[in-house]
């Protein structure tokens, strides 16, 4: 038996456009005599769908694309998630499924038993668990169907659930696992997902096909990596990450064993392919070409303008240098670099004109009160018009060059240097930013160096730094690391060592800059927690502010 | 037996503030002579606290809140809702609870069954379902404890569960039942919520005391509207909507039955009342006493302003005039009649000299291209940046005035007219901010009339009117309706005779512009389905646009 693996780029809602991937990925893989094609989790509306799936239309059309990938399922088996209608009076409206489609018709459903509902998750909010598990056997073999999370409890392992479908499955002997997952990556996701399957390997003793999504769906980045594990628990394939991949396996070989199979997994490199890809999946899947942001001459703007220009091509990418009288005359120098070492096109707006026009028309209603924060957010304002007015007048998407270090302070202003359609470091703290450029250097500099080596500065006013507003960043990054990827209070944080005014100054700031989040673009993820979707906090509460 | 009920308006995360407000409304009840004080649904915390009850620190000082106010439960019982945590390995960390605490110690928990998960609610997220149900004896009185969605599966009538917890008390024989809520305010929730006790009542035949929250958490309404039935299915009382309110009992006086009261639910009266809370919450929960806002002269940022004087008081309330060439005479007159009636401060900002800074800057990147809507979002653009600039400069929080069906279909500027700290009108379609208008003037005229009878109008070039872009409101809104809160696809709302074109446009513009309101502030949610935290779609998706 040969098995294909289809390591998909699904768009959501797009049924057209996947139904006609898919059926080019089948006939190929049965060009290479595969007896089985596997597609991702909820393959045909794409994952997330969120509520979309509330839409009748919409699981009519999800309905619609099962026939007719069943239709095409002659000669080839199909194996392919998509939501099913739950029969049933009572419990949610629909089941999370994986469909097995043979000889023109469907011939087995196996829905999803575990739903995650936590971070980025929402499952439970649309779907019903299974309660019930049966297997499938095609040309004489038994095989178990799964959907991602069922195989992450395997010996109860996960405290979340109470429950193990496989172990369900188990009574009628499958020799083989299908899973096919829709898995959100981050930096430090793959070797998670290696060590679940293979226990999952030596729980069942069957050999796994993992198949996993690829692609961005806003901020949620899939990297692929799809696992073919042999019975033995060697890696008997691993999908390169981040890209599109149709594989046919033999089941034989395996079976066999002894391939050892590993993709590198360096945390910088990973996060830099993800933020490419990120960036380029999102103008792909909305159809649009261009970029443009503002480059200060600071590290920020630099990384976010290399992957950019690395996603879309140089020529796609168009750059604003906007200086005030604040400006040093090396920030335009090394922007300029930058812009030149990249090739990007790139203009001179000086904001000093449009500044004074505001403080003139301002000057009757501010006077007597001393220049402040004020100031200096009409700056970063006058920036931010200027940047969404070349994105009217031209058409392309402004990018957010903010970092999460920033993000989590509020050291940013909102409808200002907050602006942007897509943030592209939002989920990469200041630290991590000077290890994505040092990366990006790392064959010859292409972001000038003096851009990495000179202290932070907004240049909001004379001989600012961030240093003195907030704590170094080393330290800054560690306290929010604690706090937000793992959950920790005050009391554990100062625990560790750090300054207790600091932790509570820190932790503060976190929360009373909850609104200017909730007003910012979608955050590309890649780590296990980010701003946006997968961290829901209130704005009106009263928690260490 | 007394029983004090405690419409109680907590605060998230103000575990100190929420507590000595429980302790004094214990105390007045003890001096009413009540036996028991009910507080509602995780009252210590408030409700909804989202993530912060991932932290271990938040349950711990939940917890602290517990014991406290079981010291207090001396003379008196307590009844109020709280986390508990799972003791048990597998699960969620957390029950959502209700406490019984009488002389001076926990007495009873009872768990939370039905956990709502859709909408507005995550409860799933972290909460583990009951699967153990009593009933607690105080005073030779057998009583139930139910919270919240518990009671809103009677009879099964409600398809999403399968289990109905009073059913399984039911064995113990209770006498009465207090159900401890966080049932957020819509306009047509009042009606639901009688019909629901009534059917447990009548299916029980026991008196239940409901009591919900009252107040504003950021865009969630309470309304209270606590409730008292006797088992005869008789509205015994229910407390006012939008006030936090303690009343006490005498349990045979419920029992005899013989009231039927009830609060008035016109609409457009429970609308502006419910906007009033929220405005004046935010600000109070937030210890802030100033807003401002731009008035154009049109009806919507005049019903915003009405709405946070009578919030806010008229002292506390700044209004930005910005007239650019474009506007008309009689706009500048209204709002300033309006400014007037209303006694709050104005003053006057043309924007031109900024505009003209801009087209300046500008003019030799866009020369050669026409005037485009880049130069009306320039325009709207300018007045955020004014308003902002109030804003920094003497605190008070902008409040934005873009309503329902602008929002819909992306009719307003991303960091222009959509800026903003809360959006009053965010969940209310035009045409009902025409109703809202003549409410407010239905007892002399506050809002100028000619702002009411004007054709809408952005007024960004010449003789532009709403209807050049949309359709007409109360088409475009009919269509708005069945789409967003009754979630029918384009095949069923052409089917009620809706023009085709126009509804495949429609439902575009609502799916394309999901960018946008990924981007705003908050907004008060007065409908069954409101834009934000209970409305969750991809942004690059390609279904329907």
């Amino acid at each position: 038996m040969r098995i294909a693996i289809a390591q998909f780029n699904a768009h959501i809602g797009n049924f057209s456009g996947n139904l006609e991937k898919m059926l080019k990925m089948t006939a190929e893989a049965k060009a290479q005599k595969a007896d089985i094609i596997c597609f991702p989790e909820l393959a045909t509306c794409g994952y997330p769908a969120r509520d979309f799936l509330e839409f009748d239309d919409f699981i009519r059309q999800s309905d619609a694309a099962i026939q007719t990938l069943a239709e095409a399922a002659r000669g080839i088996a199909i194996v392919v998630g998509s939501p099913t209608r739950n029969p049933q009076p009572e419990g949610k409206d629909l089941y999370n499924s994986v469909y097995f489609l043979a000889d023109g018709a469907i011939q087995y459903v196996q829905h999803k038993t575990l739903l995650p509902t936590y971070d980025v998750f929402d499952e439970y909010r649309y779907f019903q668990p299974a309660s019930e598990w049966g297997i499938v056997t095609y040309q004489g073999k038994r095989i178990a169907l799964t959907v991602c999370e069922d195989i992450w409890n395997v010996g109860n392992e996960n405290p979340l659930y109470t429950i193990c479908p496989m172990d369900e499955m188990m009574a009628a002997k499958p020799e083989l696992m299908l899973n096919v997952s829709a898995s959100p990556f981050s930096c430090d996701h793959a070797p998670e997902r290696i060590h679940v399957i293979r226990a999952n390997v030596e729980r069942y003793k069957v050999p796994i096909f993992y198949v996993n999504h690829v692609g961005a769906q806003t901020e949620l980045l899939f990297d692929g990596g799809s696992v073919v594990m042999s019975p033995s628990g060697e890696v008997f394939d691993e999908m390169p990450f981040f890209e599109e991949c149709l594989r046919v396996y033999e089941l034989d070989e395996v079976m066999a064993g002894g391939k050892q199979v590993a993709q590198p997994i360096e945390k910088t490199m990973l996060m830099h392919d993800a933020l490419v890809m990120g960036v380029r999946d999102y103008f792909q899947k909305l159809g649009l070409k261009k970029a443009i942001l503002g480059l200060s001459g600071g590290i920020d703007s630099a990384v976010t303008c290399v992957l950019a220009a690395r996603a879309l091509g140089a020529d796609n990418v168009r750059v604003i240098l906007m200086p005030s009288q604040y400006s040093s005359d090396h920030s335009v120098n090394d922007a300029r670099h930058l812009a030149e070492n990249l090739g990007v096109q790139y203009d001179l707006v000086p904001i000093e004109p449009m500044y004074a026009a505001f403080a003139e028309a301002l000057k009757p209603h501010f006077w007597g009160y001393p220049a402040n924060i004020t100031e200096e957010n009409l700056q970063a304002r006058i920036r931010g018009m200027l940047l969404m007015g070349f994105s009217n007048k031209f058409g392309p998407i402004l990018l957010n060059t903010s970092n999460k270090s920033e993000m989590a302070v509020g050291y940013g202003t909102l409808y200002g240097d907050m602006c942007g359609g897509l943030s592209v470091l939002g989920d990469v703290y200041k630290t991590e930013v000077y290890e994505l450029a040092n990366y990006i250097n790392k064959d010859g500099e292409v972001i000038p160096q003096s851009s990495i080596v000179k202290p932070p500065s907004a240049e909001l006013r004379p001989g600012q730094k961030d240093s003195d507003s907030l704590p170094e960043y080393d330290i800054l990054d560690r306290v929010l690391f604690q706090y937000i990827e793992k959950h920790q209070g005050p009391k554990e944080i100062i625990a560790m060592g750090f300054d207790e005014a600091l932790v509570r100054r820190v932790l503060r700031l976190v929360n009373i800059n909850e609104f200017k989040r909730h007003q910012t673009a979608p955050v590309l993820r890649v780590s296990s927690k980010a701003f946006g979707m997968g961290r829901r906090l209130p704005i009106v509460g009263k928690y260490l502010s």
